[in-house]
């Protein structure tokens, strides 16, 4: 048994489904989450109800976040087909810009032509207007951030190689689209992308044994694919969870059950897992879930934080008893992992410590001056 | 009553049908309708029955096309789904390669990123491998020619950016598409395009009174997408017709009437009665009906070729009784034009005179050694 201590993590992609789906998550439960699997600060989706679409919207959520959090929370605006880009006036408040051109939760598609093209360009816009300073930015803007699977890929690497925006591709899952952004890296595109833990961890022979609960957009891709997502380990900028609960019962009991599985609290145990087995290194690891979501979204620092991992001997069969999501289960329950978080450590102060929060609820900080913007 | 001289025009867009339609129209009907529109060489389109998607069916098809045609003739190679790129062996016979990413006439749709991706890549690897030479070439390769309307634009935009393949756009219709080919003109993307006839001159307040005689793809588009088509006339470098005959019964009888229709004869009148209200200088007819597809698809020179056209002093409707395509109507039939095409010389021998042909079937060329390809 041995002990690593790791900065800090972030999730660039969690769903804490406040306002609207407070039944599935909210500001305190997902940040608690979050602590209990090493992350201090969260990136959270503006897919809620209602979408994070305005400067009004931006700015309530905020509040919420700010009332409720117990780790740092920065949070993305959202492109609406009928409120376009709305949002813009706020664009410095949030993380960065996130577009759904591919089929998820919500309502946030957009699918012409017109209406995307309005976005990179505004977006551009707004970006010479207040300067792109993307290393622990105090202003400026930060990437536009897609859901743009199969051919929505090339898409969006068009629109932000015209416009000169920088883009981020959340959770590839297939080999036709992490191939094609390392093309695009190869020609200078200022392109980065991230991959979840469920798609590095499960595929298509996982989905028939766990039903909806291995259902997620974009869904498990196959064997092949999983491979060529290993193989490209070094196009992979960030490992994000795309934490997206839904309880049980929705899973359970719906027609169309909600996509989407919860996932902060076993990233690191899968990692550190991939660690034992040495198919990552630590190093690896402190890269894609510390350094670049801070580089890729100008986060700022969070001095004297850092996380105490157990790195047992033997393998623990993952445990829902142990969960701190409001929704309390996960696709990877039964799966023999190595880590645990003993610690967890955020500006000075143990906010975690085995098993049990610390930190008082809206201790933690809502990045980018979301919360009380400037005048 | 004035007469102009102008070059042999090209028509770099065209479905003469055969094999597989010719009850529609086929390589002597198609070219003879060719001529009596002004036009000296014709650039025919893969989706045939079978398509041309293999180096065999390639030939096959020059072979017919050598024994009937009065005009000269390119043929474009076309992708499909089941056989990928099994055409590349015969790329440099082909005037380019023709890709379908929207909905169309025909099979040859390709709607997955990874086979997309294929097709660019290896283009590109054969235009390495045999040379560049557009202007006029003897061999090397033609551009990648796309359908790709509203979101596959950009698709397309960004694969041929990556792969340095030139791209050429058929058949724009909005507003959005050749605003986004605009940007990427302006930033140096090898990108051309081409605008028919029938989207500039028809508008969806034209679709209702034509019915299935207007219904092709891409649909007739909004007032708003034909002005912005007109003011971006600096972008456009072709136009073409996207002739493709269907018979009046098929458009009549048929719950779903195949969309296309037939343009060849009706593109130079068009383009003389804006000559003739000053929305377009002969210059801007000549470089989009001659010297731009010469050089977008490297096609060579044709002596001695011209055509001459009277321009009316009065308009006179448009009458379906003297066209030449098989199928013998248009959608712009009484609509009152100025441009009726006297006579047309091709290497120096009068091929076309009066409504009449005088050039013998077999007397055009094939392009590029399709029929005959070197070893």
């Amino acid at each position: 048994m041995t002990t690593l201590r790791l900065p800090g993590l972030v999730d660039a992609h969690v769903h804490l489904r406040e306002p609207g789906y407070e039944h599935k998550e909210d500001f305190y439960t997902g940040t608690v989450a979050a602590l209990a699997g090493g992350v201090t600060t969260v990136l959270d989706m503006p897919n809620t109800q209602p979408p994070t679409a305005t400067p009004a919207l931006l700015r309530e959520k905020a509040r919420l976040a700010a009332a409720k959090a117990v780790c740092d929370v920065g949070l993305f605006v959202g492109a609406t087909n009928d409120r376009a880009d709305a949002y813009l006036p706020a664009a410095q408040h949030a993380c960065g810009l996130k577009i759904y051109v591919s089929d998820t939760f919500g309502s946030l598609r957009i699918d012409s032509l017109d209406l995307l093209h309005r976005l990179f360009r505004t977006w551009a816009g707004k970006a010479d207007a207040v300067g792109y300073r993307m290393d622990g930015r105090e202003q400026g803007l930060g990437p536009i951030a897609v859901h743009a699977e199969e051919l929505m890929l090339p898409v969006c690497l068009n629109l932000s190689h015209l416009y000169d925006v920088p883009l981020h591709v959340v959770h590839v899952s297939r080999r036709s689209e992490i191939e094609l952004i390392r093309t695009a890296k190869e020609r200078g595109y200022r392109v980065t992308c991230e991959v979840t833990p469920h798609h590095l961890f499960l595929t298509t022979e996982d989905a028939a044994r766990l039903g909806p609960l291995g259902d997620m957009r974009p869904r498990l891709a196959t064997p092949d694919d999983q491979a060529a997502l290993w193989e490209n380990l070094d196009v992979i900028d960030l490992f994000a969870t795309d934490h997206a609960p839904h309880t049980l019962a929705e899973k359970a009991a719906l027609e169309t059950p909600p996509p989407g599985v919860p996932g902060l609290e076993t990233m690191l145990p899968l990692l550190i897992t991939a660690m034992v087995e040495g198919r990552l290194t630590e190093d690896d690891i402190v890269a894609r879930c510390a350094h670049n979501p801070r580089r890729v979204y100008g986060l700022p620092a969070q001095p004297d934080t850092w996380v105490d991992v157990v790195v047992e001997d033997q393998p623990v069969p993952w445990s829902n008893e142990r969960m701190k999501t409001r929704v309390g289960w996960s696709p990877f329950a039964g799966m023999p992992l190595h880590g645990r978080v003993e610690r967890v450590t955020l500006r000075g102060e143990v906010v975690y410590e085995d098993g049990r929060v610390l930190a008082a609820p809206g201790s933690g900080r809502v990045l980018f001056g979301a919360a009380n913007p400037a005048a």
